[in-house]
């Protein structure tokens, strides 16, 4: 008899489990259906600010695999196909065809939820309102783009200093909008220490951005039904479009509804083959729950790199492998204007809030030997344990260059070692790449002589 | 009483040490004397090529520190000196002054040998002509640059293909010569394996230089005095100038001569804190041999970094602390032309000859997002052990971002990372700096999928 995969979104997690599935089970030994709501699969979702911003043109080039690529690959992609419940106890769906407007209960012998992630929506008047746009799904992302392309908008608010919400300032600038970021708190990107984050404060004003921190949106104001600005508790800020950049919470609605388990942070619990805590009921994605290696407590970090990486944990599994997800450590990095920003583990303030005894270091180097032209500034913070001094976390802001050096902080993280052992790492040299001490060895010598 | 460290060798490796020392101790305490043979102190050699090349156009540039700066921070720095002998039992050297045309014996109560490299020579009739250069010191460098400004060479031919020939070879290039590369090998850059090497003489070819490969030179030819073209058991080569790129041995005569104990690689032997057998007496830069951690074997290394890190654990070591030189693993990175080319660990042929059973994967992918502008190639080889997976070298050949990927494998080289385990580790992403999949993960997973 045939087994039957069910999986519920056609994304990242999803449809990289589908795929590496199918490569291990024929189509004559194990059916693979996916449902996907929207009318894309395998998107990319982080390329989304620049298809905004027109550094990408044409929204196709963000579609890694199609539904009809799929589907000669075996896999049976139904777009515009909704699941409303999951029944675990009959092993079964309920799924709605969004254009036939019928349902349907599909049996499964496997099921992958990867459901994905939503955008957060701050509580306040307005917020529903046309012209007002959270940038999550490919959908999303098209929609903000129409209405730059056909209702040309002269001012934007973004909503919050997340990764998102600096992509998406940058690109409307890109279009020639006046934008403002409105942040609550007092430096944009609070995924890093405030003093970084003040280097990218500084960088999105001299492009011309509206910072405006410490303050939060009251309401959006409307005129007629479109939106005409946002109001704060100081000034009220005009506005033809508002988007959301204040992160995504896992959707881990439809989950939870079927009563498979769900965490604290709102993401799907699984164990690390990505098995949620009913029987093969499997999670991948922007949906899951996955473990911090350097705090040892759940977290969920909505991020392609580990949708991936996990659907392709249960493509294994589903398929009688044994593959195992070994947790993450909050790494991340993005280009903001000039600066490419990128950080490992934890920060200062998330070492202290996890209990660490830790020290900090900052330093200011050069992406290439001083001498050498184009060489760019680059800073570095390192957090170390006091004691050990076990690495705990970097961030990086610099320009040309700077940016991927993270993911040699971040090896170093993973490993767990001293700073004073990365110190001495055989790290890369030459004129036109690097000065002699690297930015990552500068900044492990310093943290190592303060632990 | 005060100590005094005599220090012989006024660049990286010795001048890191006298710093370190001198920040350590003061100079009522400690009496710091470097002798310099040439008229420099703390230049960057590996520089030298961009200054020819008039990327950079001030030698100065290169100088990081001069011996006047030195001296103003307690540091006796003697240019045009040079140490003649060393006599370990009675802890002196002699020391000739090369202005004043004098000698004296001056006593010390630690030494550091730090009399770096010397380019190798083929044994050749015509090698010692006018017009033929090393290229080591900055007054080899500040050479070959006045004869390029004043006797406005048109045809180079460049000996060997190591980073500095290939360096060199650019830099003429770039001041409009007519350049050949001589290798003697099937590709130049012969710390890569073939496969990889074939990208490099792809670019230097597209660059206009005629690579002429598996041949070796036979002799010099002479217009009187002057070179005039490189015979090979092939076609002559036309050369107004001869730049030797077949790399450097250390300089461990001056040692060998006294007495304290050299290599079979040329290099002077130290413990782990770079003191050598003989007591009080240590070494430091590209004169000593050190050992590999992959293959756990003694080797040379010329670089600046080894160099600045080994003098710093001298400069620690001899003022009363106790720091370690770990090893290195061959990490060595340059720019070719528009490419990046890095390299850790051991590469493929090496990993046979120190006995492993290896395997490798070469992949190729992109550096940015594909549909990102500017996304350019990257090639990432990976060598592991058979059976445990363990990654034992990587070599990256890329465009713009490429190369410095190599530290990311570094860190896992260094930690012994097994291949299946660097697929999984949470490497950074975003669109312009990164495929979803970044090079390194795509690689350690193919290559973990060969053990």
């Amino acid at each position: 008899m045939v087994d039957r995969l069910v999986v519920i979104g056609g994304d990242a997690g999803g449809m990289t489990a589908a795929s590496q599935a199918r490569r291990r089970r024929d189509a004559d030994d194990l059916e693979i259906v996916v449902f996907e709501r929207s009318g894309f699969t395998s998107y990319a979702a982080c390329g989304i600010p620049y298809f905004v911003g027109d550094v990408v043109q044409d929204p196709d080039d963000l579609v890694a695999r199609t539904p009809e690529e799929h589907r000669r690959r075996g896999i049976d992609a139904r777009i515009h196909h909704e699941v409303s419940s999951i029944d675990v106890s009959d092993h079964a769906v309920v799924v709605r065809d969004l254009h036939a407007e019928t349902e349907h209960r599909q049996h499964y012998d496997d099921l992958l939820v990867a459901t994905g992630a939503v955008p957060r929506r701050p509580d306040i008047p307005g917020i529903d309102a046309e012209g007002v746009f959270g940038v999550q799904t490919l959908d999303d992302g098209m929609a903000v783009r129409r209405f730059v392309d056909e209702q040309h908008p002269e001012t934007a608010v973004v909503i919050g200093g997340g990764y998102i919400g600096l992509e998406m300032a940058e690109a409307l600038v890109r279009r020639g909008l006046h934008v403002s970021l409105l942040e609550q708190l007092p430096q944009p990107m609070s995924t890093l220490d405030p003093d970084m984050g003040a280097l990218i404060a500084d960088a999105m004003r001299g492009m011309g951005i509206d910072v405006v921190l410490e303050t939060a949106a009251r309401a959006v104001e409307l005129d007629g039904r479109r939106v005409r600005a946002v109001a704060t508790d100081g000034a009220s800020l005009p506005a033809d479009i508002v988007v959301l950049g204040l992160g995504v919470t896992p959707n881990g609605e439809l989950a939870a509804a079927a009563g498979i388990e769900v965490g604290e942070t709102g993401g799907i619990v699984t164990d690390d083959r990505m098995e949620t805590r009913s029987a093969r009921v499997w999670a991948a994605g922007d949906c899951v729950e996955v473990r911090h290696r350097v705090t040892g407590k759940p977290g969920a970090f909505a991020l392609g790199t580990h949708a991936n990486k996990e659907g392709r944990i249960v493509g294994i599994n589903v398929t009688g492998g044994d593959a195992r997800f070994p947790g993450v450590i909050g790494t991340a990095i993005t280009k903001v204007c000039e600066l490419e920003v990128g950080r490992t583990g934890l920060t200062e303030s998330e070492a202290g809030e996890a209990g660490f005894d830790a020290v900090a270091a900052t330093i200011e180097t050069t992406t290439r030997a001083s001498y050498y032209p184009d060489s760019a500034p680059i800073t570095v913070k390192m957090v170390a344990e006091r004691g050990t001094g076990r690495l705990l976390g970097a961030q990086i802001v610099g320009r040309e260059g700077a940016g991927k050096r993270i993911d040699t902080t971040a090896v170093a993280v993973w490993n767990e070692m001293a700073a004073g052992d990365i110190a001495n790492v055989d790290l890369s040299y030459a004129p036109p790449l690097s000065p002699l001490w690297d930015a990552v060895l500068v900044a492990a010598r310093r943290v190592a002589e303060m632990v």
